[in-house]
């Protein structure tokens, strides 16, 4: 089934996000069918702010190491690293990348114009036409101008998106209007309240984790850390060397999965 | 308290490894006192095989991110990457780095010839005299020639090395027999059923996480996209976005350390 297929299956397409080859690697073993990044965990990953357009040549040297694992592969560009978005999404394609998400906040928190995010659209998906190009539409994370979120979307679709992706869309009904008004694939975060399923049912037809398995990654080193230095025990079931060690070489992430 | 203070403390030296900047960043952050790295994180990070020379390149990037850390941050070398492990040594004492592992263990499982790992131990310490030179002894972890455990640390440290290190050290008579037969300061892997206070009572001066925090955050990654999937609740106490994004800034790690 192809990227873009599994945006139009039964279930909708829960994206796990990565930001490194091993998470990346660890969740297709685990059986996820297609892997996103995470703009934060790669930014944060090498010490660099997300959303602020540093983070390109991370970015594609993540793609990089990624594509060659069996699942597609979908790359988060943050609002596209400055003018040569066409030159990256063309790159990005030839590595063998599935898909790119490109979002129309700025830093500082504010919303591009749509007119000039329409043409970043564009140009993202002249410089690769055949990526599936998801684009995120900020506006209920900032908080600004929720009554645009259709009318961007739209633009956006016009302009060659495959795919709208609102995070912080998280009420039924709000979500129904939104898969109503716009014709193509939604993208929401995960939201715990409804889950898969619901989501499902209210037509979104993909889910991602966002920055959640990155943070989770990082409390976990640190709370592992603690209970060593406090003597107490550590969480069950962490995988062997030889497992992580595996990862690399495309063996099953732990001994559970064989 | 310099780092090589730290090792003659009252309380053994409790050294996490970091895999990134984020993990070195969150882990300081949660009040370690120093910060080292693991090969095995930094190799699967990046798609590399660990303990095979393939991470030279990685290691160097990893120091330059984290040395800016208001900790001393110490740096797993492998086996030092090829012939020019004092430039390395000398190029890591520059970025500012406190110190560096480096392991007799070769690709492949066996021990390096003793006098040859001297030779390298001498090389680094020449080519970075501040470091903290901590000889790896993998006698244990191999398998192999147990008996020459002691050996081995004296002709590192006879050839400049600070301490030893060895990795699968677990048993109180064979840790007590190493401290009395090795005049420096001992450091083994995190042994969960003494802990931290025993181990120092046996002598132990400095106790690493090796990959455990890799592995536990890898794991929780997976853990929490397949809680995800399965409409469960994620782990409890999971920082925010602001929370990661700020590690790159120098703020806490998480909304209860404040």
């Amino acid at each position: 089934m192809t990227f873009h297929d599994l945006h139009h299956a039964d279930r909708p397409l829960l994206l796990p996000n990565a930001w490194d080859f091993a998470s990346a690697a660890a969740l297709h073993a685990a059986g996820f069918a297609a892997i996103g990044t995470t703009s934060l965990g790669v930014a944060a990953a090498a010490g660099l702010p997300d959303g602020e357009g540093a983070t390109r040549d991370e970015t594609v040297a993540l793609a990089r190491r990624i594509v060659g694992l069996p699942v597609p592969v979908t790359v988060d560009i943050e609002s596209g690293f400055g003018a040569d978005v066409g030159e990256l999404a063309a790159e990005l394609a030839a590595l063998g990348v599935a898909g790119v998400n490109i979002e129309d906040g700025r830093p500082g928190g504010v919303l591009a114009d749509p007119v000039e995010q329409a043409r970043l659209v564009r140009a993202v998906k002249d410089g690769g036409p055949g990526l599936f190009v998801n684009a995120r539409v900020d506006t209920y994370w900032l908080g600004t101008a929720r009554e645009s979120t259709v009318d961007r979307s739209r633009r956006y679709l016009d302009a060659g998106a495959d795919g709208a992706f609102v995070p912080g869309l998280a009420l039924e009904r709000e979500i129904a209007a939104v898969v109503e008004a716009v014709d193509a694939p939604l993208n929401v975060l995960h939201v715990p309240a409804l889950g898969l399923e619901r989501l499902g049912a209210l037509g979104v037809r993909r889910v991602s984790t966002g920055s959640l398995l990155f943070r989770a990654a990082l409390h976990a080193a640190v709370t592992t850390a603690g209970q060593v230095r406090d003597g107490l025990p550590v969480a069950d079931g962490i995988p062997s060397y030889a497992d992580a060690q595996g990862l690399v070489a495309g063996a099953p992430w732990s001994a559970r999965d064989r």
